[in-house]
């Protein structure tokens, strides 16, 4: 069993080899450009791992490692698009650095050379890893739409929001896992197994973001604590503490919401008071906790070497307590 | 062998038949809204005739037909994004009747459906049909953007132009032809060959295309004579006038070019007055003329039954002599 690091530098070489054809520019740059502003990488490093532990060697997934992290980069070039994002891992957006037009099409090309990826997979996985791919790429689309429908409804509820993010954020890291399971021939429940596995990873991974946003330490956290509150974006914190507040608190946040003007560092202390007075840290700490333990009980219901269980078993930890 | 309008039911039924999740409705309604906009179906009719032609059955080649429509639909949708066009088969386009997020993220959708129909074929022919019709997609992404480039280019040569319409309409053609041959396990040559005639029926009817939107029959053709030329559009008409207008000529292309308030009727009557003189006319039917004699050529390599060669000869026959 390789580290983190042996997997991301596997990774990381395979993207660096990619060959992309020299013309039209405009068609190809901004898809290695993409691809080069790095990452954790973590699709494709749990495509690897789970291929391993499953008894696969990792150049039997490496393509499908790769068509995956292309598939995700070409996810967030669009989404910047439709979110009107200026910066991603510090670096202008490729609809900033060019327009929106060569956005568009750039990350068409980039769905397809994901799609190319995937399919240069042994042609006897072919079917099972073309259509987990496909089905899951769908998943994404449900998840970002609803998303940008719940920015003009002030009904969203828990439930709903949760279904949201596990399709726009956590089927594709169980879609990660399961693909290396299918390369590496698992059985049909351990393909199962660990797909629930991916799932409530990244159940737990997503909440996490959203709980970093309030309560991270900006020093590791990459970008400004507060983003969500300046935006009213619907987290899993805004929609209970929509729900929860009362009286004097549900005013406040009312004013908050509706106040467009509002100093950045009065809004965000003051919601984040209001969200602590809700208990909404623990509550926020408790559902990534029970999401970390339904992720542990898949994973003991794989067989797989002891070396391997602990890797997941510190990845998961690791991955929803982080800092950053 | 059947006749183009019962492929044409054929098609129709099968795009009817797709099922769309009803939610998220911004994600599906417009897919449904664009395939149900209707259009003569070319490339989905050319698989199944091909496939049968080669001795395959229709059924065979159903799902790769309907995968191919639902991408050429798509990418449709997205360039009418990126061109900014209001009207489509006489309708609102989708990103006018929603907005641009939904017309973005839905044909991203659409991309990822299409795909799905390629799946669904049988598994044996999977690795190949998947290959092909990745590389037809990155081709055609590759001549939308070089057609992009083109705009602001005052220098484009009439190999370039050429180059580009090969990209961005013949070669989906010719896979679509390929497509239905590979269903017909037909042998590599004739697999070739009969992409050979799609590829050049494709560059015969995009020219074709050029040539009516100047001497078209407004009655026929579906939509304004000259659209072409109030937009300065370097089609093959355009390029070869930039590169043979001496003296006066010259003078007078450069002054309709440069003039952005000009009279749609005088325009029109003066660049094509202007082609005449240029003798772009007969140079055009003489292109298509010749690129219809190489689709012909490559049809007569294949084997195939009498009535199938007829079938497809009376169609090129009827696509680059088209009024519409």
């Amino acid at each position: 069993m390789h580290s983190y690091n042996d997997y991301l530098a596997m990774v990381n070489q395979a993207i660096a080899d990619i060959h992309y054809p020299t013309r039209p520019a405009t068609l190809y740059a901004p898809i290695a450009y993409t691809m080069a502003l790095g990452g954790k990488r973590l699709r494709p490093v749990l495509t690897l791992m789970s291929c391993e532990a499953l008894g696969g060697e990792v150049r039997q997934a490496l393509n499908a490692a790769v068509g995956l992290e292309l598939f995700h980069n070409f996810t967030l070039l669009h989404d910047d698009v439709m979110d009107r994002a200026d910066v991603r891992r510090g670096q202008p957006t490729v609809h900033c650095r060019w327009n929106d037009n060569v956005a568009i099409l750039s990350g068409d090309a980039m769905l397809t050379l994901a799609t190319q990826h995937i399919e240069r997979v042994d042609s006897r996985h072919l079917p099972e890893a073309m259509a987990l791919f496909n089905r899951t790429a769908m998943e994404i689309y449900e998840g970002q739409q609803f998303d940008m429908d719940f920015e003009s409804r002030d009904d969203v509820s828990v439930d709903e929001y949760l279904e949201m993010i596990r399709l726009k954020t956590s089927v594709l890291l169980g879609c990660a896992c399961r693909m290396g399971a299918i390369m590496a021939d698992a059985t049909p429940a351990d393909c199962e197994a660990i797909y629930d596995m991916g799932v409530n990873l990244g159940l737990a991974f997503q909440l996490q973001d959203d709980v970093l946003d309030v309560w991270g330490d900006p020093a590791t956290f990459g970008k400004a604590i507060g983003g969500d509150i300046m935006n009213n974006k619907k987290t899993f914190l805004l929609i209970n503490a929509m729900q929860r507040a009362q009286g004097s608190d549900a005013d406040e946040l009312r004013r908050w919401l509706a106040d467009s003007t509002a100093v950045r560092h009065d809004k965000v202390a003051a919601v984040t008071a209001l969200y602590e007075r809700l208990g909404l840290r623990q509550l926020s700490d408790e559902t990534i906790a029970a999401y970390n333990a339904r992720a542990c009980e898949a994973l003991q219901r794989i067989a797989m070497p002891d070396d391997a269980r602990q890797a997941f078993t510190s990845l998961i930890a690791r991955l929803t307590g982080r800092q950053a």
